[in-house]
Order: structure tokens, then sequence, then C-alpha cells
């Protein structure tokens, strides 16, 4: 017996791999956590019946959405992810020296431990002491935390169900509240191919609270269409005005290098007219 | 009753389309050829169970195979595509107005056939008098027209069936020597993430024959993995030494402007690992 799973990126189109198993399934109380092991992309992290992570293609998504804005930041000490729980942007976050703490304001506990229990090489840094794992509603947390961080990433799902606010104008001002005032932040900004209304209304969201705005593209082949992007809002600091000499080269990338930390900025033409 | 489109990419993955019809189907003298309709994506050209290419996301393939070798030869007047029976690369390059004759060698007629009858908007420029449509065998192709182009495309299928010794050594020296004493090739060289092996060999083969080798990648959706690549052969022009002001701003792309001329060439580092 062959056993396929199929995510409907959209109504109408989809990818589908071949699972060796199921490792794990329960209705938490926020979604459906579902842990499958595939032969294509080893195992996969499923919330809401939407791929969030695997174990072959985890490595672009975590370095994309840290690596640019740590790396612009020329001192990040107190970095907050949003979201996030599998702990793959905290791996990240932990290469920078810097960093005194990291904060995971993750609203669901059970997505943490899904993923502590079962995809240890992207979750295996949350017992690390600098990381500070915090269970609660992220604006919520944001909102409690004003001045407080350099950098914050909102690594959240996708913009249905218990993600909706971590898309609103709302969302941003508090972020920026929660900053302090040369702090940067960066969100996933989902597909220019699917979402091209989302993109635009973030990047004009953004734009109109932070004076740098900036957002870039990477390949990610399990996420709609394998185009996925991030959006940048920064109160000072400029990804495009750094000095490559002075970034570091995070140890074991496999996506991310120095020599890309601006060029990612040069997005395609129809993804430029979205960001008019 | 709902009818999906599967495409197995490799054993163990694979896209799926919902279709509202199957507009053509035919088993050609070298291989089945399929015009479906799909909701996400318009009509799409399938060969041999393979998307070729759709309507909604055919200018990135097109534009990417020809604008960065069109746009770095100063001066483009022959130009050959091997392959690309359903047009979409002729008809951006005939956007070069040095362009005086394009020929285009697909062994397969029924594919051009079948693109200009239900591709207008990719096959339409196949009647321009510039274009000599010859069906024929690329390789046989080649080796009859000695030193006679400055540029020359590869635009084939999958490395199977009959596209094979389209990605052979043998095939490159060819290519060499169908080329003018400043000519360039380029090749459409598959996926980093699905086909590692061939894109080493590729890059490496083509290394061995040109002194200027180069290795660019997009974003295409219904390929697999969505992330897609081509290589550079040069015997002098090198993408990365033009003057940007001297580019020609190619009318009406989606993908290609002349700012990610040199950007696309940044490539990600398990995908640098490969090219050494």
């Amino acid at each position: 017996m062959e056993l396929w799973y199929t995510e409907k990126q959209t109504e109408n189109y989809g990818i589908t791999a071949k699972i060796t198993e199921t490792i794990h399934t329960e209705q938490s109380e926020f979604q459906k956590v579902d842990l499958i092991n595939t032969e294509q992309w080893g195992k996969m992290l499923v919330l809401d019946g939407m791929v969030m992570t695997t174990d072959k293609d985890e490595f672009v998504y975590h370095e994309m959405i840290t690596h640019i804005a740590m790396n612009t930041h020329p001192n990040p000490k107190r970095v907050l992810v949003v979201g996030g729980g599998d702990g793959g942007a905290i791996r990240e976050i932990l290469k920078y020296p810097s960093v005194e703490t990291a904060v995971l304001a993750e609203i669901d506990g059970r997505v943490i431990e899904v993923s502590k229990q079962y995809l240890p090489e992207i979750a295996g840094k949350l017992d690390d002491p600098r990381v500070d794992v915090q269970v609660v509603d992220g604006i919520q947390y944001i909102a409690d935390n004003k001045n407080s961080f350099d950098v914050i990433m909102v690594d959240s799902t996708e913009p249905v169900g218990p993600a909706v606010g971590l898309f609103a104008h709302g969302f941003y001002v508090g972020i920026s509240e929660a900053l302090k005032e040369d702090g940067m932040m960066v969100a996933q900004t989902e597909s220019p191919f699917f979402n091209a209304d989302l993109i635009k209304r973030v990047f004009k969201d953004i734009s109109s609270i932070f004076p740098v705005t900036r957002y870039y593209t990477g390949h990610i082949p399990t996420y709609p269409s394998g185009m996925w992007s991030w959006t940048i809002g920064s109160k000072k600091y400029d990804p495009l005005e750094v000095n490559e000499a002075d970034l570091i080269e995070p140890e074991g990338t496999k996506y991310y290098h120095k020599a890309m930390h601006k060029t990612v900025f040069t997005v395609p033409k129809f993804v430029q007219e979205l960001l008019k």
C-alpha cells in the first residue's frame, strides 16, 4: 500500500509526497499538529494541513528569515521570534556571538514539544541557556514588552487561523514599539506567485511605520510555488547599505552566505511591480 | 467530477493540478504530447507526462534562457534554439534588433504544431520572417552547421528519452564548433534540489570546453522543486563583465530586467558547492 500526503496549496493546485509513516498526530488547543515521514523530504511538520518545515529544505527558510536582519544589525543582543515553535530560527540566531537573549514567543506549546521530540536537528537549540521560551500569544507579548528588542522576527504560519493577527497593520505598530530605537523586524510574507495582494498590503503597511522597508526572496521547494519572501522593516539599519567586509559568515549555513546579502533584494520584474 | 493531473517529479514527490479539460492528446513519433487546461496555471503543455510550459509561468523560463546570453553578446545576429518547439525562446530572441536569423531546430514537429494551435501567446512568433523552423535532430543540425551562430540555446526536455543526447559532453563540443569564434551557448540544466549530479557534471563538461562558464537560477513554480537553472558556456563574453548601462531592457518582460543580469549568478551555498 502506498500512502501519499497531498497539500492543496490553493483550491486548484498542490504538492504530493509519498510517506513512510505518520509519526505523530494530534489536535492541539490551536491547530492540527501532524508529523509525518516522507521519502523525498524526510520528516515533515504539518500544521492544519500545511507544510511548516521538513528535514531536507528547512535550512532555506530558517537561514533566510534570520541572517539578513541579524547580519545587518551591528550588535543584536536581544532578539524575539514570534511563532517559530520548531526552533529553527532560534538555532540560526544563536550563531551570532552578540546575542545575549533569544525569546521564542509561540502560542502553541505543543508545536514546541513535538518539534523537540521529533525534529532535534531543528529544535535542538531551544534548551540553550540564552533562549527564553514563552508559550504566549505573540501579540500580547509584544504589547507587554516595549522598547525591548534589537531584532524581532515574525515566523508565522499562513495568514489563516491563529496567525491572521500576525499580518495586521496594528501588529507591525506593536512590533515597532517593542523594538529599541535602532531596532529592525523581519516577517515571512508568503509567495509572490500566490499571495500578491497580501505582499502588496504588508509592504505598504510596514513602509508606513518604518523608514527602511526591504523585500527579498528565496527558494523553498515545499512551500507554495517554491518562491518565498520576507519583508524587513527597520528604524535605522539598511541591509543594502552594509559593508560586505563587516558581515559575519554564520557557521554551517547551506543557503545564506555573505555575497548574497544584497543580491537577494533584486527581485523579478513582476515582484517589483507589487512593491510600487 | 473533479479531474486532477499529477506529475511525479521524482519517484516520491510531485505536483497536482485541477484540470478543466484535456484539449489535445496524441502519441507523436517521439513522445506523448498532451495539452490540458488547468485552473491554476491556464493551459499546460505536457510531454511524456512532464510539464513543459504553462500560460501563467512560462515567462520565467523563456525570459531566463534567453536574456542573459542575448544581452551579454554585443551583437547576436544568428541564433539557434535546439528543442524549444513551443516557440517561447524564439519570441524572446526576436526582441533584440540585431537578430537577423533565429533558427528553431526541434526534433518533434508535432510539438510545434500543437503549440501554434493552442498556445499562440507563446508560439505566435514562429511565423516571423526572421525565424527558420527546422524539424530536425538538433545533434545532426549542429554537426552540419559549423562556425555559424552567435548564440545557441539548448531548450531541451528532461534528460530522459529524446533529450538524453542534449546533456552529453560530445554535444557541447559540437555546439562549440557550431558557434562563431566569439559565440556563446546557454543550456537549461534542471533543479539544484533534484538534479545535483547532472548539474555538477554538465558544469564540469562545459568548463572543459569554454573559457567562460557561468551558472544561474530562477523560480519556476511548475518545474521540479520550483528552483530552476541554466548554464552558460562562452568563448569570449562574460555576463559578469557587462556594463549594465550598455544592456538592453527587452520589451514586455515580467521576470528579467537589467538589474538582475549579474545578481542571478549569486547562488545559494549548497549550489556553489556543486560547481566546485
